[in-house]
């Protein structure tokens, strides 16, 4: 495997290893590569002696930090929602919008008429504008069938991306995000005779790396979402939820009894759910896209999270509705900005605790072991990653050892 | 001139001319250019017969708007303020910031340390990445020199620019954006001891298309900028102001007595701050990024200045304080989503209105007649450029008749 070596050297890694150091920062690192993977990083004047004769790249003093990690997006789905937003802005009020059939329903309805193949087109610039940002590692959700054939073929086509582009996807199966037009009022019904026997034929085709629901008034109840977490357990699958986002259900408490990875969203969580998110150890998904879209005014409990040593990832919710949003960067700066959260936490809620979101040891690190997910950077200092609002100081990006062109 | 002909075809123009026609739209539209100017635009099927063997360019049915025009940035300065950033959000105090040298005073210092050269190249990087979003045209201030030397040096470094990237840049002398450390509590004599002196320097030099000042408790009064556009008006040189960005000192309607071209921020104008522009003629430029950066509650009076007729442009005010932004259609979706202006107001602020407020008359439309500044976009409908966050679907930009590599 000798020929598969390289060290990278001069490089100032922010290997995001938790600990007294900010940004497990190394300066003056060699990262040593071999295969697909990170076999030993450290200070350059401590290299072990074996790799004194790898094929050696430099880069120049930039920084290097793990490949990002999106945790959370909507980024295949059919049409988009600009007329929407426009009719919005122009003063239509929101009868208006939906007589017009606009809101989540022209989303299902455009993602329902479009074959696997479009979806598949419709997402990759979005894709792309992700990866141009140093994203190693994507998840996405399905969610705008509403039906079994449609929310498979959003999973399918979802994980066609990973065969189109340099990336590594996980597919989370999202059946309960909304209640169908043709199931209006029998939510329950439609768990049971939709949601839950999709799931269970998604998860036969292997397309299911984790189960999701939307746990609100306008979506499910905890009681109705648990149904669907049952299905996941049965299925060896594991759970994930948007929960108080817009008021307090108490479906983050009832996730963190499932054991969920993740809650995403939480301004609403209350000191009772940061308290059973810290005791079922579940990461928290903050997403001030769909904040700052929405214009919401009720901010995520940064400060007792941090207290209670919830993990905290950030990410796109890049969706055509709350969030149409395909810049990471910029969800960091925005969880800087808008919910005060530090640039080292921003950084390591799409590193490290994104990959804890997916349920992923892998990689979110720069640490002997790890994929060799990398992203060089044209900046001294980590914290402008965060500061920067709208700029792309991406240098190049490693995906699995290598450093394809993007 | 046969050979500099160009006719681009199967394009959907948004003309931006006012009146009727929301984006002054032309559906299957071809747009001929004769060496650096438009000289035909309309339904193709319209076409005059001497424009029949011009050279075509197809492109494939997208859209082109005019080139866009970041009418106010401070994109030429020395270093940045992410570890200031970074300090405030780890909870440091503004005393605690100021005391390690934060605030514009460091931007001031890092500034009146860097050479020519030195303020190019870190502003190039900043302007390549409003080019990638099909800008042609940017406005640059000084005033991080706050000394004759510095604040002629940021407008020299600011010129070079057009002669480094195919972008015309117009560049406005802000002497009085802050009164230096040496001139603490002296903001008069600063006045008259440099701020005018360097301005009648840098006119000297052929540096100034326009002069600016910041009308704030915490920079220079009402009385004080006029002193500055009474010393431009000896010079002829037009005027514009940031004011009421933080308070209502009446700076709009000081610089609206001076004919001015713009008041820039203003979301503390009142009302009979929005009747004096209305009638000067005064653009306001809407400024979201800082507004967004400074967590700001009160917005600039939108739906007064629209019911009288004020003339909106919008723009990046990048700078490394208050809004390190470098993406004029974030800018955009800001002012829609924060501001509640419409995607059309938020084009016709990167395009006409722009213009209005540089006090060009040779761009911001796409007539015969104006320069062949054009943005050509891989989108359906000119609202997708406020709408999507953080994505640039930018197909190609031609500047002054040609298409640079960008
Ligand atoms: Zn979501
Ligand atoms: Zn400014």
């Amino acid at each position: 495997m000798t020929d598969s070596r390289t060290l990278y050297v001069d490089v100032t890694a922010a290997t995001m290893v938790a600990g007294q150091v900010p940004y497990g920062l190394i300066p003056k690192a060699a990262i040593a590569v071999e295969g697909e993977r990170i076999v030993w990083v450290g200070p350059e004047a401590d290299l072990p002696q074996s790799f004194h004769d790898a094929p050696r790249q430099s880069f120049g003093g930039r920084l290097v930090t793990p490949g990002l990690i999106d945790c959370h997006t909507h980024v295949v789905h059919g049409g988009d929602r600009a007329a929407e937003f426009e009719m919005r802005l122009e003063g239509a009020s929101y009868e208006e919008v939906a007589r017009a059939g606009g809101g989540i329903v022209s989303t299902v309805k455009a993602t329902r008429a479009a074959d696997e193949a479009a979806l598949l087109a419709s997402a990759l610039p979005r894709v792309d504008a992700l990866l141009a940002e140093g994203i190693c590692t994507l998840e996405i959700k399905s969610g705008y069938g509403l039906d079994s054939e449609t929310e498979l073929r959003m999973l399918r086509a979802a994980r066609r991306i990973a065969q189109d582009r340099p990336v590594r996807v996980r597919t989370t199966f999202l059946g309960a995000h909304a209640v169908p037009a043709e199931y209006g009022g029998r939510a329950d019904a439609y768990i049971d005779e939709v949601c839950i026997p999709a799931l269970r034929a998604a998860h036969d085709e292997g397309l299911v790396d984790a189960v999701d629901a939307f746990c609100e008034e306008i979506a499910f109840s905890p009681e109705q979402v648990g149904r669907v977490f049952d299905a996941a357990r049965e299925l060896g699958l594991p759970v994930k939820i948007h929960a108080e986002q817009l008021s307090d259900l108490g479906g983050a408490i009832m996730a963190a009894r499932h054991g969920a990875l993740s809650a995403d969203h939480i301004e609403y969580l209350d000191k009772a759910g940061v308290a059973a998110l810290a005791e079922a150890g579940t990461v928290t998904v903050i997403l001030p896209g769909a904040f700052y879209t929405i214009r919401e005014t009720q901010a995520p409990p940064i400060e007792g999270l941090r207290a209670a040593g919830v993990p905290m990832a950030v990410a796109t919710d890049c969706n055509p509705g709350s969030s149409p949003m395909t810049s990471l960067l910029l969800a960091m700066n925005m969880a800087c900005t808008l919910f005060r959260m530090t640039p080292e936490e921003a950084l390591a809620g799409t590193t490290r605790n994104a990959a804890a979101a997916l349920g992923l040891t892998d990689c979110g690190t720069i640490e002997a072991g790890m994929r060799a997910d990398l992203a060089i950077w044209d900046i001294a200092q980590p914290a402008e990653l965060s500061y920067r609002i709208g700029f792309n100081p991406l240098h190049a990006r490693i995906f699995a050892g290598k450093a394809p062109a993007c």
